[in-house]
């Protein structure tokens, strides 16, 4: 195991919670959703240029998935980069927990750590159908345009830019819906902490992203939305 | 016809019309109508990088009539564009459609899926005129924008950031006097669903963006508005 | 006189006072100052990558001030910007006034046309000390961001992105204060429609601007902030 | 002593200064705290670009200590940059003041200076171990973004552009929690003219930023977050 890529993943998915999920606990009624979407998606712009020359900056699960199923990393190679996304996941929310602790009133059982969730009591109240289709779709096009800007073919200085403004523009759209994960990492590590509903829910947001990534990951591999070989 | 090109711009405008659609019909009371220029402005963004290379990612007939009409397409090749950024904009609003259906109390005749107006009840009920100037000249500087961002005298690699950060300021703007299209797709996929007024309206979308693209594209075809060659 | 440069710097400033003015006239309500912000910031982004290659992309008479001061440029060609821009700026506030009286109820005498102004009834009501002192640092920094990210040292294909964002940061901090000119053709298209006070004030909005473009001008001229040749 | 570097350090911290915390003082109702993180990380987008060929662009003694421990830079230089980047805030936040108190009411007592602090009477009132939690934490992040985006191994071009936005996402987090320090100097500036209970607190923001800056300049030293040598 390559443990600079290993420390790389993880400081990158423990940034992404912390910068991410803490806008949301610590300052969203301050910054919107807006101001939410803008979090999680500056997390990655920040990570991709600052540990991308070491790991890729996935960061998440279903990227290193998706980049698998594509046949660009091997099997084993994905398996520590999950064994670093949700150690880091984990820590940044256990960051956030603390920081969040430091404020007079906080419950987190009333004000959660920024879990996703869908149906009664979670923010539009949307159905599981529509989380469903929603996360799947939304990592489907995640994971195309992750594969496209970094492909050889692209301007890939632009790729951590280009993906980060993705990842907030499906925040933008999302977070009514379910909070936006398409990253199971991302899901998990809040709802370790909170625990109970955030728990049972958790299943979805392990399962959608892989599937939307797994597909993504298929075109490539079958050459669709992949430029052709000059 | 090029499948993998055609493929792009279904996807990419697909992109588009669920981004910044699902934006205004998932969200736009949460994040405003800054929040919605960002969702359509970096779903070009993430389209730019993510299939620019496959397609060059018009995603937008009235681009693709620019491009044709300053010579850099042929027309054939502009109506496989065409059949391709409408269908793929027709599944946009179907998958928009379907997520913003999981919410209670949702209902398109009331809350719309992003459609384009103006005049009475639509928005800031702007006049007629005010919608044609308006789409006209967005148009005409929208496609400016994609044919020097994308010459060879400019720095290409920038090209996606600055047209999709181009899109957002036009919403910025005219969100209230048209709701903004300068893209007839992404104002036919809505407008399908919505029905009624909608496409009543609709003609004007299809119209003004290719009268504004055109005049962008005879302006780059006679050499105004271009580099010279070295 | 190249009408090609004219052109691109006509266009360019119809586009900075179009976009930036009419977020402040037509959407200023619904995206708040850091929407307006954005739009003046996000025009100069447009511009910069869709006209730059042909005339570098001023689009503000100070900043062909601060251009010529530093060298770079000859009094003559500045005659030919400043012309463009001043037209140009002309014909975008008259699209702006065009576009805004087509809705009910506006009235420029109330509404205004994104002009520039300080003291009672403006805003923040800032003092005449305050204005000035604003208006002449901020266009001080502005054309030092742009001196220094033109470069041959700096990484040039960045320079639109970041000398749009500094106008979005510039407009951020002042618009209570003054509306934000840094840019004499901006404050004169606008007022030109708006009359009154808004000519009465405008003198500060064409000598501020110029006093602090000609001290980053002149800071380069001596090597001040410029890199040492290799 | 290079004076160069000095003034260009002096110059890009006034601006983070004026910009940033003259978000907060003359913008802070209108822009939010969205508008504020922004302003705070576009200065740097600004001046990583203006003056970043000349000095680097620090413009923050954690930062250049942190370049310091990872053996970048000598210990004599970063004195240069740290009096350049103390200086340049007091400038900065003297330039503020003086706009501030051209408003009618303005009151530093009450409206403050930007100030950075914590506890009863502070913004999100978070306790003392938030606030040294959060400020080592979010330093030591920025700087491995920092030190990673500047590597030989990323594309440099894009730092800039990265570190800023970095910035701004920590502020969207962490406003309510310190007002966001992660930097010596930009506490030290507003302190000096708010005293009292800003010159109390200030000892955190001296302290905290560099102990995060340092643990992530060890860790470029070790060798760890670092790209391997090719």
């Amino acid at each position: 195991m390559n443990m600079k890529v290993f420390a790389a993943e993880l400081v990158g998915t423990l940034t992404l919670v912390l910068f991410g999920c803490g806008a949301a606990v610590l300052a969203g009624e301050f910054v919107g959703q807006l101001g939410i979407a803008f979090a999680f998606g500056l997390a990655i712009v920040a990570m991709a240029y600052g540990i991308g020359s070491i790991s890729g900056c996935h960061v998440n699960p279903a990227v290193s998935f998706g980049v698998f199923i594509a046949g660009r990393m091997t099997g084993k190679m994905m398996l520590t980069y999950w064994l670093a996304q949700f150690v880091g996941a984990t820590i940044g929310a256990a960051i956030l927990f603390l920081i969040a602790s430091g404020k007079a009133g906080y419950d987190i059982d009333v004000n959660g750590l920024g879990q996703n969730g869908w149906g009664a009591g979670y923010l539009g109240e949307y159905s599981l159908l529509a989380a469903l289709v929603f996360e799947v779709v939304a990592t489907f096009l995640f994971v195309v345009v992750i594969l496209g800007s970094t492909h050889a073919a692209a301007p890939t200085a632009m790729a951590g830019l280009s993906i980060g403004l993705t990842l907030t523009a499906i925040h933008i759209l999302g977070i009514q819906v379910t909070g936006v994960s398409v990253n199971p990492a991302r899901s998990f590590g809040p709802a370790l902490f909170v625990g109970g509903h955030a728990i049972e829910q958790l299943w979805l947001f392990l399962i959608a992203p892989l599937v939307g990534a797994g597909l993504a990951g298929m075109k490539a591999r079958i050459g669709f939305l992949e430029k052709d070989a000059a």
